[in-house]
């Protein structure tokens, strides 16, 4: 998940346009699928087996809310689809796991593809693609795997929280898609979180080798996010800009707000971005700085006894007439003209700040 | 408050949209309200204790300015919102003060929100998220605390200075705007000493781990402001293009105006922002050069002391023929040959200009 | 292949506007041709020596794709041109191989100019021009060379899979992009298997100047892609706006779902790019840690090393009076320092994690 | 002046919208007023004492051109603001001496402002803000101090050369802001003169701290350049583009010329842009390069001495049995071998190209 | 010539505008005009000593082609200005040589100016500027010099090759400007073949100072070369829309294939551009690779020979007691113990890949 996307695309070169092939990596997941259908008075939830069960509902004088789990179940999928009436290249894209955010409009339904971004058990953010249908009064929602970020609709629904019961299927797509955006600020801290500890790291000058590689991978985890999060801005904008029955004009200030947070989202992961950056620098500079200490150490240590080691070679030498040899105190004359170096030395080292 | 924004928006992952929290620190700040009552003739300043005295001023015949402190208290906040006929995401924007600066434009008002910015008592900067609500002959400002920018606005609301008792209520928005962006100038100048400083510190050679750490965070302040002030140059834009009776046509120029001040600061913004990667530079270079000496100061040591010990050693060799040895002179001679090794070096160096 | 385009065209600086000149290298290749007409109910297949046997195919009632190997027999190509009514540029441009990807609106055909990319036997990327002409019922397409991507187009024609043999030509020149689009994500997947090799290297400490060399090699051939693509993005986006019979309304989304496409491998590319950039700091990072540790060694040593020589070579003097030289333990006592100084340095090393 | 310009903005915080108020450095200059009122057959040129004279001047039938010096005599240029009927704000915008060029489109006027760049004695830039207002037959010029660039335009009308004479204010104008604009090209000269000297300098080998320094202050220099005469561009177009009699037709191609020149002026700033960031590439590469010589004497000197010393060392030990000691030409045998090493050594170092 | 353009500008400030004053170094050129007179039947060829003799050609039922070289023959310039009836400003431009490319449409004829770039012969890129004048049945073209790469437009008029002689003037300025812009294809060539110099140079490990200046040298010239091409593109486009007589509607085929090829040389250049980017990070990398080895010769020999050095020293000191001394083999022994150390040594940093 976590993963490039384009990897998987690879299955299907070669294949004819408009085929479904599901190119996860998930193909033994089991299908899952439930239902919710609701209005102002009453909320029936129901798990169902097969989708079958599906065309059983009746779709008039109420919502329904139908969340499939498992995309590898291609044939399913596209029994559902002829009874929706979706177009084949639609169905591909459901079951393609590597889109893009986008909307596809068509005369009785919008298609939205969107990635649902959330941090599994080891804090690695995992990106999962979460198609929906906007029908006039009903929803569909077709995922990967189970986990999901919807917990707080089904809350609502079940209780009838908020506007959500006395209101049309668009508002429940508003609340969907409201959801996996207010997501996105938890993966968002996540990243601010981990640029946080690498400062504090880089900055008590840990400059080991993994840490730029962790720099690294976060830039290119930050990079997939844009990907998914910038263009789906533009699918909110032409949601609000949709001049049809299924998005009508009071839902419009909902989606002008989750359009607020997506800018919101983008800026701060441009400035992490930028961050990020600063952070390369930082730990460029501390390498630089840390040579310039062990250079320092070095220069100390030579500049001091090399040269003291020269004047303790001269009086090693074996010439017959060295006269200072013969005189009494000349040995430890020269232990204090070696200790007047000495300090000489260090007190220069320290006017240049080297100690 | 000078923290990345996005920690906040925490507190609301999962709440139904709509739903008013405030995402603030100042939980436990006390309601203060003020409310100004001027026309050309009188002008009328009370404290209030609760949102119910607002209700009894009477809106014709004069402009009303009131000014909420404390977003905490959003019950009040609430009633007040209806009174005034506002939209519930409206009053939720007002108290989750992670806003962008933004307008939204209403039937019968408009919702400004925007970002103060000032320097508290340590020189930090500061940003605090203001709302404004104009409408017909009445404006309302909410903000997180006491402290604002709006002395001078009150100043000249009291004494009838300049032309504002005479105006309308879009001229009242226009000022208290316009305090706001003249403070920006105030944190520009700031920056603009702040790298001064470093400047001079790198140029003076100080190349300490906490100089990088202190530019790296100016260089996030830089974009967290522009966060705050590039979005607001499209909201004053769609203020003057926005057509109805709030805004009168004579007082467009005056919006004019804000947007070239805004100009200005963004452009300064940016000159700043440019001289920090400058500064950055320079650093680099500072250490690279410092490096630089380090390792004249050891080649120098290294290479006139070594060839000298060298000498030294052969002769203190043990040899049984080594016929310099036995000459009355040599020993003398050869501090002479060293002498002018230690010369020739230094005048090679000198030429290097290494020294 | 592999090579930047501009050198080719040097072949064509001076001669008349509008004269065919083949610019690539492959003069020696042999002529091929291939033709495909079908319809519904049929599907014949044909391998014809020469392009008169073109003229005899009866274009009404079914769809005709031509398929030309050979971009250097120029005559024979002119005379196609001739008998499809070609415009005099559309020829020059069809074997002047070094065409960034366009589409030329004729009155009464589509041009359309793009590259192949393919990996060779070396899995070298390979690039080669492919032209199109829809007309209202047939296709042509010029080819350099024989190998090409469009195998399962073949495949589907011959066995009528899927929707080809029921749609017009504009569908057949949708399967054909199609096909070609398809192969950029093969391209892509092996970009990023490159990179990821550069990084595991880089990471595993391998900073041979090869390697330097390497990566730049790849940035340029992303270079190349990118040449490649973007401006087929906007040829997909001008066939979509197209308003003609040649392309039917309900094939622009099958066009459509090519864009999507495009955009995909547009956005990988791009994240590549950003990759190479940061394998290229990860690069420099390398060099300099890998300094870093030289140093590190040299100074531990030297550190160490110079100090207990210079306390030898005290001993090692010649005066005439030297206590110390005459205590019966003094040599075993030295040694006792030496491995003191020796154990406080370790330590002192250590401590500074430099060990 | 050559200082950014922020910093005077400052005086204005908190006053009220409108107020006019000088905010530059030139308190105490005396105020200077020129008038020039010229038609084809006479020209007459006045140096006036206050601006109530200006009053007395007939304006039908002649150009008049009135150049005001002494921004600081605030209630002075306000006299003349009635009497030529000016926006409040536009009188705020000529002694607020921090705007960016501009134009505003009043009803009967045209209010320009720009910088006026020069180099002083010292070769410094100086930017100086020039207001223009171009009336049906009059300029009106607003200038802190004396020094300008209108001599030839001065020259030009008293003499009648060219067409000045004979044309209407807004030609006046063009020929006012041609004489501006012409000398950008004297300051881009002065900065491509100022690069030059740093790339000789650089090239060989001056990296003193100073040079780095400098080459900021010019990157800064320039990026302030470029806010003077970038959104001048601007102002030309809308100039342009104006519709109203005070432009005539035939003159806008003159406009159009200014466009050129600024184009070409903005051009040649960011290729200067561009040379500075090479210039401290250049810079960084110098002190690596100067590293490494630095370091290949240390490596040579230590390589070669380091072995020999070593050697001697050996023979300087005091082993009862050292075989070599006793033979008779060993100490000349040993030299001889010595000499071989230290020969090869710099063989070694020249094949390396370090020598 | 190749040198930055604004220099030559100086000459011209103060001047009045609309003066024509010639801005280059060749005012010692001698006039030289051609004259190619022909339609479909005919083609008169002249050399012609003074623009007098123009004025007999007879302009109608036939193309004209007038190319003057010389345009420091400012007075001559003038006379052909007016018989052409050509705007002061346009004769201005014309003598001006540092133009960037622009088109100004006039009533009755279409004025270009463009940028002929050729090799020399010490294959340094030369720029001179080329102005046309396109009227109904003529085109005049205006050179600095002689040297031009009109050979082959001569050729094809003299023989009545392809087209030319069967169209208007519109196409004569086509294959003019057709030559011109064919020409950056041998530029961009050798533009090409240096950087793969450089490239060679660099990878085989040549780090001279004098690269490092040639590179940046390069950088600027594809700067100018950008300058001027990337506005001819607009020039073209604009050529293109043109709604006269002057264009007709059957040539403007032949311009799009000049803006084609205009793109293509503007994708090369700032291929090339990142190109040169790249060789300064290898070049960088190269010095830091560089100084890697040396330090790393250093390190080796230092850490090898100073640890060998220190035991010798031990043994050279004077104490009445060191047993070892006295052993019988204890010398032989320590070179066995320093061997050994040695290779242990060498064993250690073949181990580390030093060696």
């Amino acid at each position: 998940m976590g993963k490039i996307k384009t990897k998987r695309h690879h299955k299907k070169v070669g294949k004819a346009p408009g085929s479904m092939i599901y190119t996860g990596h998930k193909s033994s997941k089991k299908l899952f699928i439930e239902a919710f259908d609701y209005n102002v008075e009453r909320c029936i939830e129901k798990e169902l087996n097969n989708v079958e069960e599906i065309f059983q509902i009746n779709l008039s004088n109420s919502i329904t809310w139908i969340n499939l789990n498992g995309l590898n179940h291609v044939t399913e999928i596209e029994k559902l689809g002829k009874h929706f009436n979706l177009h084949p290249l639609v169905l591909e894209d459901i079951v393609s796991i590597s889109q893009r955010p986008k909307i596809d409009e068509h005369e009785d339904y919008l298609f939205v593809v969107l990635k649902m971004l959330y941090n599994d058990k080891d804090d690695n953010i995992v990106s999962e693609q979460v198609s929906f249908i906007l029908g006039t009064n009903y929803v569909l929602t077709f995922q990967e795997s189970e986990g999901d970020v919807f917990d707080t609709v089904r809350e609502r629904i079940r209780h009838g929280k908020g506007r959500v019961r006395t209101m049309k299927s668009d508002y429940l797509l508003y609340i969907l898609m409201d959801a996996v955006v207010d997501h996105y600020f938890t993966i968002i801290e996540t990243i601010g979180d981990k640029i946080e500890v690498f400062e504090t790291d880089i900055f008590s000058g840990n400059v080991e080798k993994s840490i730029n590689k962790d720099i690294q991978d976060l830039k290119r985890e930050i990079l997939r996010m844009r990907r998914a999060i910038f263009p789906l801005r533009e699918v909110i904008n032409r949601i609000e800009k949709h001049e049809s029955e299924l998005i009508q004009p009071k839902t419009k200030a909902f989606y002008r707000d989750i359009y607020d947070h997506l800018i919101q989202v983008s800026e701060n992961l441009d400035i992490y971005r930028e961050m990020i950056w600063s952070l390369m620098d930082m730990y460029m500079t501390s390498i630089s700085n840390k040579m310039n200490e062990v250079m320092k150490v070095l220069t100390i240590m030579a500049s001091i006894f090399i040269p003291l080691t020269f004047i303790a070679g001269i009086y090693g030498m074996n010439f017959d007439y060295i006269p200072e040899l013969h005189y009494k105190h000349s040995y430890f004359i020269l232990w204090g003209v070696m200790i007047v170096l000495f300090l000489g030395m260090l007190h220069y080292f320290k006017r240049k700040k080297w100690l």
